[in-house]
């Protein structure tokens, strides 16, 4: 059975107690509206590590202006059942004024190549939002290790520049990301679609699965594989594609020919949904 | 005699070490040129924690454009030799890659009412260097407690309001001002005075002293309170005023009645210098 705090205070002293037991720690943060991704980052962590933190904090810091932070799904008790068997030890569920309190006014940030492209324009302070609260989270759990999904790829590596750079003292760990049996990635936004709308979303996977495809029969042009992967989305009227980008895998700069490990990436409207989903293509692959 | 580390791998597997003897953490955050103002910081955590460690580091992004980074007084060699009787166990003395590695993009900033005052608009980007550098020797380092200086009394604000958003695990701790036997405060800064100027410089503590006086005899009024400190100061052409503002001690709010605490700070250049003070006025003095 896992246990519930609400407050920092009574994560330190959950975690303190874990440590003086010489257990390392793992972390997983989350929004809640747990899924079966979210249950591949805790198994990843309980694999890892002697005591596994999860928050569900829906981060208002991190929803532009004018998104879904107030109709963003939230189930903690749903959530709380789901942890029960995934060897959860600790829930962290906080108040917004806990991890905000009033006068609150630091902001952790990352800049640069990374946080300039894919979803950074369409989602101005996203990921500030993100940094500002992980940095937060990490110094509350002060985890061995931090488990993130690598569904939002760019996510990912602007949290692991971050804990390079400010010298967080904890290990980033990706897990792959968990589909449907139909392909769709796993997210909780899912649930904003309706049965048609989620018919009609599973063009993403498949353009990604199409594009990969095709650079295992040997294409290399960055624009022919960017071409096959929008004919299939542009097949599908529900789905309203934000952007689709072939990159590095580490640098996310553009790429024009896939010669070394790429991140094809993609953000599309489907109904009142934005989703995202990306995959790796590695020269191995072909 | 204290050991010298210059890479946050050095520094971790000496802190760790520390730990692991269940000695607490002090740390006292420099940019060397130390002075007896930085011994009491020493002095200080000596008193109160097990292992001390002390970090010289000229840090580049405090220093707005165009100001005194690179004629910043060095002096590594005779630093050592002034935190060998201090008690000091660990120097740390990084260079500038090893803090901001190449493709460094990541920052902390604290905004709101304390930053923008004061030195804030006179010095853009300088506090947002120090919460950056700051979070980084904290990550680094992992202390129970550091220390910081009161005459930079918004700087000591700023990092406590990091320290408390940020959720940073160590306690702050604010060591009074150290003076030389005319009343000038402690600076590396002095370092770039002409004998002429220094002496000239004496007003900026006369001024604040001449302030805690009328304030001690019963005047409340700001403005009073503040024409006397400018009166003291306009009497010395050597010296030109950048800011001298009577603000609460703990919000920076302009205040126009001496109620409750109270700083006095000022900011000022003589010769090639800027030079700052402050003084802390409580209801308790008069």
């Amino acid at each position: 059975m896992s246990d519930l705090a609400k407050t920092a205070r009574d994560v330190r002293r959950a975690v303190g107690a874990a440590h003086a037991e010489r257990k390392s720690i793992g972390f997983v943060p989350t929004l809640g509206a747990l899924h079966d991704g979210h249950l591949a980052l805790f198994e990843r962590a309980r694999q890892q590590c002697g005591y596994v933190v999860v928050s569900i904090f829906v981060n208002p810091t991190q929803f532009p202006p004018g998104t879904d932070f107030e109709s963003y799904p939230r189930d903690l008790d749903g959530d709380v059942k789901k942890v029960e068997g995934a060897g959860v030890d600790l829930v962290f569920s906080p108040s917004v004024v806990e991890i905000y309190p009033p006068g609150d006014h630091t902001s952790v940030e990352v800049t640069g190549p990374l946080a300039e492209c894919l979803c950074g324009p369409h989602r101005p302070g996203h990921f500030r939002g993100v940094t500002t609260v992980c940095a937060r989270l990490f110094n509350i759990v002060q985890p061995d290790r931090a488990y993130f999904g690598e569904k939002d790829h760019q996510q990912l590596l602007i949290i692991k520049q971050m804990v390079r750079d400010l010298r967080f003292p904890l290990e980033i760990v990706s897990v792959p990301t968990v589909r449907e049996p139909d392909g769709l990635a796993m997210s909780s936004r899912n649930a904003y679609l309706s049965s048609e709308e989620r018919r009609a979303a599973v063009v993403l996977p498949r353009a990604l699965f199409a594009a990969r495809d095709l650079l295992n029969a040997g294409e290399r042009s960055a624009a022919a594989v960017l071409a096959t992967a929008r004919e299939v989305i542009d097949s599908e009227s529900l789905v309203s594609l934000q952007y689709l980008e072939l990159r590095d895998a580490e640098t996310l700069r553009e790429i024009h020919a896939v010669e070394q490990a790429a991140v094809l990436a993609l953000a599309a409207h489907v109904g009142p949904a934005r989703l995202i989903d990306s995959i790796l293509l590695t020269p191995t692959d072909y």
